[in-house]
């Protein structure tokens, strides 16, 4: 498996540069049947457009997706679903000033040093821009786990650099530019990004994202744990340092007797463990949370070298978002409901002849 | 890919089951030359065994591991390695009790539900047990990394219950039975856990694991990350809820600005990345931080539910670590060295010939 | 790994349908630095192309391909290669007629059991068509592993129905349009091909593919072998029933004295084994000898059933091969040169350090 | 995926030197609830076992193999099936004479130039006594095949050197040491095998293998093909050097008309593409035929070099196999079941919803 495909039945491969014609993805092992248009992946994509609001990059791309392949009439095939998302807003002379130097932050220096030539214009690949893919594949394995399953994905700002947001509501989260849980900040949140941009600084945030009824028994121990899966997918996130699973580094101050989640018949009275135990889901919500470290293009002048190894100062203009976290709910969920769909299909190859057991709730 | 095998080169595959007749390991992909001999495994083995201290699992284990294929006269053929380590002190009707019920925060739920079917001696295959086999592996891979690059990967307890330890010294951590940096303090860490014990609950802990000397360029962006499956590789070790990269975390509250490692021609001015960027190493130390849970096994007698769905209460005697984090420091050194080895192997493969522009430091 | 990707380091995904709006690929891992246009890889498309001749297609095509990405200032970045042919002479119409019955020997009546659904129009993701993608990523390889290694990969015509052909050259291959090594024999092979064309009826073909100057030591024992994974590749190309490595079945009747190839300080003294051993490369040519099928899509009329499972006839129109073997030398070439490549890239990971003892010739 | 293992979702690992203490194997994502103890597998080994008549090696083995996971009062629980097969009469002095030497058309040249390092007693990793571990991975796969869907895979020998041996029954195959399904050719064969065998030589075979009562739709197009996933299996087989699947190398003089398999509301009316079209299988039974090279280890005297380069000769005492055909029916049919039972695993995570459409038969 190289590294720009993920996902053992339900295969994500991604390709495209932030300033090269277009992005483009293939999701392969999709069940067919399901009823799939150009508008399922195009509605998820618009919540992590750039430009929506002022608070994130201003670059102007419609993100419109053409799927090309694995659709007939309206319906999957079975087979490969190709499709591109072209970039219209391309300006490489945006990034000559940052050709010859490396941001701090910034994988511009690693990629040079692995692969000794690297595109530079706008980070090339690895730009943010490359999660349109992840939220396009994610939006079709969303659309099949609702209907097969009625598994519900969902995710959340849950803290704007030091700022922890207490949720509130889902309503909430549709109705501001944060993807915040609780409207009534609203009018904080902007007046920080406002303050922020016109620092040129930036800042870090933390997303939660919940499934909802995902049922008992998806996930393979010992090391295809759901729970594995699901933070490696968080962790190649762009910016992304840290997941936690439920209680999370909470646990590590927990006692066994508080931690461990008792069950009942009407089903467990607790969920420390974000539903999941021996990484395999135990039927209650599927809990993650993610910090997202902030974005490391800013105008604030710093120490570097060039690509001489002379030192140097460096300073981004350009478009970027100050807070790369205020649209990573969509691309969370999206990588969430991709290592969901894979393991639904796992779980029914493997397990399919089971007769479950008594259940809970 | 199945579950129990992982590594995309350098590749391990495990089973067993804790009161099974023994545990085996497959280490696949291992690079031919390499001195190895059953004491480079039995001396890794040794520093997670059970019954070194009053204050882990009073189970009785060699843990001798007797390598079966791979090896001729003393080095590496370049095939596959098995190894298989027995199991000794089995009591299969210590769980006789536990046979029916389920513990709360344990695996014997979601493999009931899974499965079907479930071995409940002991946790079956869901038992921290399994860990012999990683830390062979992982001895392996330190080796290799060793001699080949000069990587050097240790780990060290963080974190125990609510009380955080400062790292002092490398030393420190040899000294005492926690895996602890700072050795002043054993006397309190005993007298915390003698008290635990008692009280028959468990506690939680959290381990930091440090690899000096990676090279820069390993790990394959965008999915194939460095960190991401350093991230899977980490939360697939029994009970563990939470992976950070470098500043993990705390990287929320952090401004862009002091965040964005500063670059000179001496090399990184700080390592809040944690020595990946894009996911890709930097040539800085990679810094990973590592939640688990407190184990599942206690003496608190706790609501549960029998495998008839009847309402029920459990409390585990038998002989269990009321810390797993405490021998967990092995375990999360061994994982680490086995995704740098598997990144080692595929950057010579794709980036063999990638003559190095000029380097830091 | 998902059904429409191969390769483990060198990784090739494929997309699209005959009469889509296009077919897409993804090659991933191929190391950076490689120079690289669009010219390269329509060099070989060229040579696969429909309407070449009156004996293939009369399709209209042109099979203009455009790399999307992974490529910098002409040059491979190391990231992924997406690329894309629009299909451009689709008649769907041309399908109604068979929309609603199965060809015999076809994938029609499969793809529709397996998928419960099926995209009727040229045969949809069963194309032959779909070998564009093998043939650009084979153009890759191919590049690649000449500048790197100077292994050269060249495939001829080696049967036409029941017509074998003796290689006489290489140079004769380019000179007509049946890929004959034998160009004296070009107007038999046209006469005979107008005949089959006249009479509505298709013939088989055996096609041979060499790969000359291969280093010893590419193959991993003892699944991955280098002939089993070209078997593969081989056996996946449309209509392929039969795959041979050097003497073939040929072997079947040799005795040991006989197939052994002897060794000389100066080199093999034979080649019965087609350049693997073991599964591993002797550094002899790698031969490989395919049976392609005839065309299941054939103007006489055969028994078959409708979608409702009625019996009735099937009589094909339309523009198809009535060889498809004609073709398939650039195909056979590139799937070898994927094999190849992604074999050199596995040895060097794993090889990567190993001093060669003393070799041959 | 490294090279010991194979399969996606039925993956088997393999790992043993002929002459080191012992073979193991794990096989991974075998579903729960089989009923499955040692027995089953020994059944199948005891057909392979050496020294069963006078004409394959006459080492002795017993092949005894212990089950030492996976399996929990008699069914397999969904984890990993790990087993061991202890080598008894190993006799590396045997293999002193050709440390230094290499012997024509084995491995011992390819694995000595591709390690640097190799294992020299009787073949090492080399050795076709690393197909145990297939027969039993095989024997549970074919358990499973029968008992879930009835599959019954069966293989014989098929032509003996020169001889082509026609199908008659069966219950001949069981009833002599060949696999020969005429038994009224039996003391033909023994005479062939005996005049072999004093002349020190050694012939080739070939074996066919049928799969029958496959569902229809098994196979993932386009690589992942069933035909693919075949052809490597049996390819990876030592000494296999030609794979046919259906009509085989025949199909390339064969017209259209003729080889595609014509369909009335009964059935298919033949089966020359060997039941898959497209790479997914029809529903008619699976014919496979494979080529096996004669044995390399002869006693002849043949040329060669030594470690050092220099030319020298060598003929192979110790305990061979003069015809491997003999004794790959078992292993043929193992490698079929495996491939098949990670199809229809495979199958059925993607295609678990499909409502079959009307079917034939």
């Amino acid at each position: 498996m190289s590294g720009n495909s993920f996902g053992t039945l339900y295969c994500v491969t991604s390709f495209g540069e932030s300033h090269g014609p277009a992005y483009g993805g293939v999701v392969d092992g999709c069940p067919p049947g399901l009823e799939l248009k150009n508008e399922d992946l195009q509605k998820e994509l618009d919540r992590r457009k750039p430009g929506s609001s002022r608070h994130v990059t201003q670059r102007r791309e419609t993100d419109t997706v053409e799927i090309l392949s694995g659709v007939y009439e309206g319906r999957t095939t079975g087979t490969a679903i190709g499709f591109l998302i072209r970039n219209e807003d391309q300006r490489p002379k945006d990034y000559s000033a940052i050709a010859e130097k490396f941001r701090p932050g910034h994988a511009d220096y690693t990629y040079w040093q692995k692969y000794g030539i690297r595109d530079p214009r706008g980070g090339g690949r690895a730009s943010a821009r490359e999660t349109v893919i992840r939220v396009a594949a994610g939006a079709i394995a969303k659309k099949w786990l609702a209907e097969r399953y009625g598994v519900l994905v969902r995710g959340y700002l849950a803290q704007l650099g030091a700022r922890p947001i207490a949720f509130k509501s889902w309503e909430a989260v549709a109705k501001n530019p944060f993807f915040s849980p609780d409207d009534s900040i609203t009018k904080e949140l902007e007046q920080f990004m406002d303050a922020l941009r016109e620092s040129g600084d930036s800042c870090g945030a933390r997303v939660n994202v919940v499934a909802e009824k995902v049922p008992v028994g998806w996930g393979e121990p010992v090391y295809g744990r759901l729970d594995a899966d699901i933070a490696a997918a968080m962790m190649s996130i762009n910016a992304v340092k840290g997941v936690e699973i439920g209680a999370g580094f909470a646990a590590v101050a927990q006692k066994g007797s508080e931690h461990g989640d008792e069950m009942t018949p009407q089903g467990f009275v607790s969920n420390n463990n974000g539903g999941v135990l021996g990484g395999i889901s135990t039927g209650q919500d599927v809990t993650v949370s993610i910090a997202l470290k902030p974005t490391s293009s800013i105008r604030v002048s710093r120490r570097t070298i060039d690509t001489q190894g002379k030192a140097t100062t460096v300073a981004t203009t350009g478009r970027h978002d100050p807070c790369v976290g205020i649209r990573a709910a969509p691309i969370a969920e999206a990588m969430l409901a991709c290592v969901l769909m894979d393991h639904a299909l796992r779980y029914r190859a493997q397990c399919g002849d089971v007769v479950p057991p008594t259940r809970l709730g």
